[in-house]
């Protein structure tokens, strides 16, 4: 059973406090936009949206950071996931 | 009896508590965003809204999760469906 | 002395709750929107609207859901009618 | 001494009271937006507005229903008028 | 000294009081919006605002009705003026 | 050391109150809007902004009248400065 | 690790207080909108972004003031960042 984002849609997994605190990252928890470490899950197929041709940047195990204003939470078999829009991930972490 | 949905407009009838318990989803409550499971009853013919080339991706019989902001509800034959634009299912569950 | 639309705007005739109950149609009252069951009356000629092309769905003597957020009510020769944008009527009721 | 609108305004002169009830139109009183019957005085020549091409659909002496939001009031030589867009022109009465 | 609005500003001047009765207008004060009989002082080049190509309607010595939303007042050598842009004009006032 | 404004910006230095006296000018003090009279430092280079195509029409040494909305301050060597759109320039004063 | 910014992002590092005064800069404390001076630490690729295409103007090294609305925050490796759109980031500081 998975889940499989339609449009610019990607399912992310957040990264542990534990994970986030090991690799370096503190995310500092702000009320109005909660910026947040995620693992890329899946990727929508991207296309027209809104009209406007969007071609997807991020790849399944990208490490991101995204600006949760509109995610949709999900438990889906006991995990825990986000769906964003592309346009809510702001950068991803390499190295 | 059954509703016809205009534009990209899609009629959903959304999953019992018991049976997304049995499928292993767990619908958090969240007052801003209700994440949805739901299957897709009936699917509008998409072509142009708002000015925009919409091509529908989702059909009849797919599981669907979507985020509620201005789905209308329905009954019909005290059946209770929601009828969302398709922009406003974020993904869909399969396997 | 009838009501011509212009536009993509569409002349709806609300159906009385008995017919309503008959039907199989429960409406819900909902503050935010309240989805109605209605009858379409008239149709305008759709067109350009805003800079996008509208064509017209529906036809007169159709029974449709629509979302009522901005209609504008009427009374005509002691009849009420409820006159809103195609884009405001989500799905038709057939059968 | 006249109006003359400008781009796709139009100027109303509102029916009385009296006129109104003689042609079997009850304006509901509605605190959101208050639908109007009134009459075309003139039209402006419409055109490019807003980037979009604006065809004016109603002519001097059309009996119209408007939805007054942002409609501008004018009293010139002791008569009241109203000058609004065209799109808050929902229908015309005719008959 | 002289005021050259951009775009498509125009700079009015508002008639007097005195003036407006003697024309025969009346402005009803209303907070949410405020027209205005004024005398067209000097007009912006038109040209494309906002991506829209704006053709100028009103020239010099033209006596308008506004109205007031977002106009910017100035007060040079003496003088008060109002900068408004040329779609806050919503009709000419000839005869 | 020395402000490059980006795409439509304009960098302005505000006129002294002694300075805008002496031309004759007076800002009134607004609470919504504070139209504000300043002399043109730096431009930007203009271009595609938003989608749109923006040509600069002011230059440096242009005495201007502003419309401060969404003007970012900043204090360089001393030095105030307002950094504004050009788009919030509603007037040049020329003579 | 290193943080890789997604279209028309730019990650920056907001320079010391000390730094400031020393380069002559005095960030007034704003509560609608605080104006920065950062470095720029990593710029994305731009291309099109919400159907516009977008040619980034900053390069890494650049001293830019930008605007901070909606900017994300994150710590890595005890390094704090900024991450803002290009388009909040109104003036590079030259010299």
């Amino acid at each position: 059973m998975k889940l499989v984002p339609l449009g610019d849609r990607v399912v992310l997994k957040q990264l542990e406090a534990e994970e986030t605190t090991k690799s370096g990252i503190v995310l500092p928890g702000n009320a109005q936009e909660k910026p947040q470490q995620a693992e890329v899950i899946a990727v929508g197929p991207g296309g027209v949206v809104d009209g406007n041709e969007v071609k997807m940047e991020v790849a399944i195990g990208d490490k991101v950071i995204y600006s949760k204003y509109a995610g949709t939470n999900v438990k889906l078999e006991d995990e825990e996931y986000i769906i964003v829009r592309q346009n809510d991930i702001v950068a991803k972490v390499e190295g």
